[in-house]
């Protein structure tokens, strides 16, 4: 392995390094066979230990039992933000509407069921996530609709809301933390920014959901069907599967869900300090400080002409990908899973130096 | 790189060595940038570099001008059977039935549009395609879909029908020889039999047909919007466009189209003749000679117990995945563009050696 850079992309991102060095060999070479994973059928053997043990993983991580499916679909959340509705509308559906990934999958799932948005905090352009008080809920709605961190506005919901059928878009900030899945319909996200390459859909599905599946168009987008055909229906996305199952085994190396969240929380700390030390330098994006993401980290810099700055000496520094969305504006430090504390330490340091040689 | 088996599997399939260790490197770092191919933005510099490559040499390759657009989809050559209709479906469309995946395509095709079949050969358990003198079309269809190589019961359409509107899926020939795309409205397939890893699909797409795009529930699925958006609505799976792109460098460094299908002749010149010189021990499954395909040759042997032998005493001498599928049985032997003339050759001797012993 050469050198490795801290990486802050937002996604795809920064994946552990084991988890590439294992992955990579084994698309050289499966344990020895003379083939690599990539290279065998998905209805073999070498493949079906891969999908069975995935599925065995992902249950454990989140503590589930019988309870739930777990999926390895593809077309990203983005996809699922119309097989959803398409799967399940009767009487319409809640959504919390808090930032760009909330709003698409309203924009994307009302063209497949009726959306009833419970509040927005799209005026004050999604400096934070609408507070349970101001939800405008509706009785007997066939679920409620959150993305539990908003990648490109740098908040989340600290905990998650408790509804009898709650559908989690968690995408980035998935088994970063310990999920209270047992309690929820649906929880998915896309498997680019905590758990492997783009092009896989992660997705737990709770079983008394399959009693409400419409009939859709084709098979490979009804939920009960590709449970019961364990995603395969057609040939899944083997190889990024198998980076799954990787940066499984790697989570549990690490300690479980509950030893990632220690980890991130000291990540976030160390920058929240940072902005917060800076007298005013450096100003946060969120206006909740209760919600800041623990992912995504986002905030300004006086100037346009700093912010620039700052991020060409950063990457100069071995700190790259830390330009913020292009409606927010400003620096994203997205620091998934991968991100070792070192690297949240050494752009804390850098943001310290900077602020203090530009103030 | 560790010793490397024959690895005759339908698909996922045999990848070129080369490509495998330049995507396993890549995975790990891409150019010296301390990140790998698949942890950088979609959006950013250096997967923009790849995509824009992969789109040049995917036209290059098929010789085509600015006629076409070249998509990376998701989903399978299945999830296609669907948007297909979809996206066009008028007055219906006419598919040529010829074995299991055409089946398919009407199957899938049929929820989401009207489909006629002009011929079938299911009655003969598909042992060969109908031919063209069979063929009822009819007059004003949208397009007249075909299978062009049946990767299960192994015959192909040697030439590709002449039609205004024809849409090919060539999922297991794809690239395997000179394809006249610029004459065809769709050609499309499934990456993991000749090009990549399972999870990407690539699609050649008139510009004409556009006009004719319906709307459609998901943007995703609108062939239209996923031109105009250089396949990039939502998060592309970048890694597996990338191991394209590998594919496609490695087909051009090969002498390109006309090299690789003068190899793949030979390939399969071995094995047909180590079948029609067995005296009848090896019987070949497709009726008509020269509809026999050229990637994966299908033959059964004179009892289930010879079968069965015969793959186990293969896998030994390192020759693995040869089973027939399920509902044809006997042996196939699937011989992509990554396998090496010295494994057609070594499947060939071992036929003509286990012949010899056991007739």
């Amino acid at each position: 392995m050469s050198h490795r850079i801290f990486n802050f992309s937002a996604g795809p991102a920064m994946l552990p390094t084991e988890v590439l060095e294992k992955s990579a060999a084994a698309l050289l070479d499966y344990k020895g066979k003379g083939f690599g994973i990539a290279e065998c059928s998905h209805r073999g053997k070498e493949f079906d230990g891969v999908v069975d043990e995935a599925i065995a993983r992902a249950k454990q991580l989140v503590g589930l039992g019988d309870t739930h499916d777990v999926l390895f679909l593809q077309g990203g959340a983005t996809q699922l933000f119309t097989l959803i509705p398409m799967n399940y509308d009767g009487n319409g559906a809640d959504y919390l509407v808090g930032g760009e990934w909330s709003k698409k999958a309203v924009s994307f799932g009302k063209e497949a069921g009726k959306t009833n948005v419970v509040a927005s905090s799209e005026t004050s352009n999604f400096d934070h996530s609408p507070k349970p008080n101001e939800w405008k809920m509706t009785e007997g709605a066939d679920y409620f609709h959150v993305c539990s961190n908003e990648t490109v506005h740098g908040h989340r919901l600290a905990v998650w809301p408790t509804h009898p059928n709650l559908i989690v878009d968690a995408s980035s900030e998935f088994l970063s933390r310990p999920h209270p899945v047992s309690q929820c319909a649906m929880v998915y996200g896309g498997a680019q920014k905590n758990l492997g390459p783009a092009g896989v859909v992660l997705v737990y599905v709770r079983k008394d959901l399959h009693a409400r599946q419409k009939k859709v168009m084709s098979k490979l987008w009804s939920f009960k069907d590709q449970a019961e055909n364990k995603s395969m229906i057609n040939t899944p996305p083997t190889f990024g599967i198998y980076i799954l199952l990787e940066t499984f085994r790697w989570l549990e190396a690490q300690g479980g869900l509950a030893a990632l969240e220690k980890r991130n929380t000291a990540k976030a700390g160390l920058l929240y300090a940072a902005i917060d030390n800076s007298n005013g330098f450096y100003k946060g994006t969120v206006s909740v400080k209760d919600q800041r993401s623990h992912m995504n980290v986002t905030y300004r810099l006086p100037s346009e002409e700093l912010t620039e700055e700052f991020i060409k000496t950063a990457a100069k520094n071995g700190m790259v990908a830390l330009k913020g969305y292009r409606t927010v504006g400003g620096i994203r430090a997205s620091i998934y899973n991968a991100m070792p504390v070192e690297g949240a330490q050494a752009l804390a340091n850098f943001m310290k130096d900077y602020a203090s040689k530009k103030s």
